[in-house]
């Protein structure tokens, strides 16, 4: 597949992304979008492992050279960049009737804001090195591996104590809350967490099952096929577990001699 | 000096922080509020090193046991936590004429929000990596070294470029821009970038220019009294380099063989 080389739509917002759990946050909230308002939408497959988003009409777009961006067509090609700046960018502007979002100013919205600002900043960075050193990373570096993947648990034990006594989404008030850009800007990363050493089945109950009521939603489904499904989903994972139990028994072993290395122990928070 | 046992303030905003440079975002906004709108507020010290932001009372206002966190007691004992959030809470709560932010869903609020999310998810806890590994870890492990304080660099050169040409601060529109909660929440990470391996003065001019700028302004420097000043800002680590060249050049080498070592090269973005 050849790559884009610059913007296509001409109205409505397009969407710049890849198979990456901050690109899935903005294709499942456009996908949300498009059901609940009727919103479309177009999207560009930007391969971050060609370095697409480092070509000059992708940082005019984001000088960070990231993705996700978006490109709003209809404010005049507006672009925002950072998947936190993006979801607050189209519930403010598309989410009229807050049906995925709170009102700017709510008691609801600052809470919200937190836990988005929480997995912007700690979650998603956070396992995003726990994935680097436990599976992609040639060097395997203990030190590094039980830092990471003992900070993803402590997250994941936070969000599993959110997820207690009949809480069923992150933010909103009441006892269940209500599904959100919040939960849009975790279910990426908690879909991924198996390979980053984090059994969410096993360890944190609460939030397997708050993924799963995640999943269970069609937009999530069809956003987590932009562009693609993603290859390292703790489903496709658990199943080279069953098919290779060998290799799999390596790294457990890997990470619990890491962790007895350095007297890792688990607390959260 | 005993640490807080629970909050102290009846009316105003009561801020919980501790010398880092998430805590001094806080601080310095409010610093900045006090200045232009006479908004009192109180602050405790939370010593991290002591875990005060893990007891109980702490993690019911900030349910994550990070520094720093709010309380407005003006507003039912509201809690927000999360550097970003805070800043957003306050600018939109106490900025009544904009003069440190934008208003919501002007162009350069949408922006500037980016650049917010951008210093939250990407700056700060990369560069928090790179002082771990380069500084304080007792294994010295040039994969990791080479891998944060290379994507510090990174970071910093978009901010370089985002500077240049005569603009003044990261967010606003028209040439210079205008001093804003951006230059708040990335400040007190250009201040300690010395002790993480990057050297504005040398590599990254106009991000040492903007420093300069931020710093003079005096509440700024009230906001890095809070509670004390950071030992590690790069002025004091410039000092230390002086009076121990020795030291200092193992530190260099160091850096320098573990970018050798993985054939790292500078680009950005």
């Amino acid at each position: 597949m050849s790559e884009p080389t610059g913007l296509i739509a001409k109205s409505g917002i397009e969407l710049l992304t890849f198979s990456t759990p901050n690109g899935y946050k903005a294709a499942i909230f456009l996908e949300e979008l498009k059901e609940a308002y009727g919103l479309e939408y177009t999207w560009q497959s930007v391969n971050i492992a060609k370095n697409t988003q480092k070509e000059a009409w992708f940082t005019a777009i984001n000088p960070n050279g990231r993705i996700p961006a978006i490109v709003d067509h209809d404010r005049g090609g507006l672009a925002v960049f950072e998947g936190l700046a993006i979801l607050g960018y189209l519930a403010r502007t598309y989410d009229r009737e807050h049906r995925f979002s709170f009102p700017v100013d709510s008691d609801e919205h600052i809470e919200a804001e937190a836990w988005l600002a929480w997995q912007h900043g700690g979650l998603g960075p956070m396992q995003g090195q726990a994935n680097h050193f436990f599976r992609v990373a040639k060097e395997k570096i203990p030190y590094a591996i039980q830092r990471y993947v003992g900070e993803s648990e402590r997250l994941y034990g936070i969000l599993d104590k959110r997820l207690s006594g009949g809480r069923e989404y992150v933010a909103g008030r009441g006892p269940k809350g209500r599904y959100s850009i919040v939960d849009m800007s975790i279910v990426g990363w908690a879909n991924i967490t198996l390979i980053a050493g984090v059994d969410l089945a096993a360890q944190f109950p609460n939030v397997q099952a708050w993924l799963d009521r995640c999943r269970a939603r069609p937009a999530v489904r069809r956003g987590f096929a932009i562009p693609t499904e993603p290859s390292y989903s703790n489903e496709n994972v658990r199943k080279a577990v069953e098919s290779d139990p060998e290799k799999a028994e390596e790294s457990k072993k890997l990470l619990r001699e890491s962790k007895e290395k350095y007297g890792y122990k688990y607390s959260s928070p």
